[in-house]
């Protein structure tokens, strides 16, 4: 897929992806080793009533659910950062969470004319629908090269 | 620490964290599946000429980097999201990246009068201090309850 092939409004529904206790200690004990992550008895008697899982736990998983569903096709999700990430709810073992995202923005890059970037937001709701959530990330793909214009008649040259 | 004690400027040089083969492709292969990640052969020929870490890993071991430094002393470091993460150069088996945080927001909420807003911005340089990871996020402190002002001297009640 080409930038051109990608207008905002896209939308695709990528997939579901669950939370497991086993993998919420298992990511955190590598990256964000703190008792609510980690400690099933410590994070019983805190804040949340239970483990949580770590955000960026939400936020790799969702990104494994795009990949995935190759949303771009046979193009990279190639992701040159994000504007914003929030994490509205938390997320807990057993749930199951669905994956929704968009292109909200679809820019030609400035510098590289062959390229631009797809502006996608990401959204990841528990089975109660919950938002746990919201990611706008930009990500950097080609642009069709010039004379392919599939939507158009082929011309004769 | 409350948010008290976190004022805008505060700064932490937070430590290191090294990128192995091993680590790119097994995180790759769960939360980022794709053939610059997982395929050494297949990124060899690509556009980067070999393995690169996705971008969720390097962020994942920043946060555990911040965890482990403990810069919020007993406090968790509780993400409610991030405004900007920034990938600006690719992260590669070997690289040795290190940590820096500054407190640049420090906002009381106004809903809920026992906490308030530390926005911290991450930057995380490799060997050859290029920047490879920028990110500014949001977390929820409590304030110094009412009457625990360590700064002056103590009050006779």
């Amino acid at each position: 897929m080409y930038l051109e092939d990608l207008p905002i409004g896209t939308r695709w529904s990528a997939g579901n992806f669950t939370m497991t206790a086993e993998e919420v200690v298992d990511f955190a004990s590598r990256y964000d080793p703190q008792p609510m992550h980690i400690d099933p008895q410590a994070a019983a008697s805190g804040r949340f009533g239970g483990l949580i899982a770590s955000g960026w736990h939400t936020a790799a998983l969702a990104m494994g659910t795009l990949v995935r569903a190759r949303i771009f096709g046979d193009t990279a999700i190639l992701g040159l950062g994000a504007d914003q990430i929030q994490w509205p709810a938390p997320v807990r073992p057993g749930d199951v969470m669905h994956v929704d995202v968009e292109v909200v923005g679809n820019t030609p890059s400035k510098s590289k004319p062959d390229f631009g970037v797809v502006k996608i937001r990401t959204i990841a709701q528990n089975q109660r629908d919950e938002v746990v959530l919201v990611m706008t990330s930009n990500c950097w793909v080609p642009r069709r090269p010039v004379g392919q214009v599939p939507d158009l008649p082929a011309q004769s040259s």
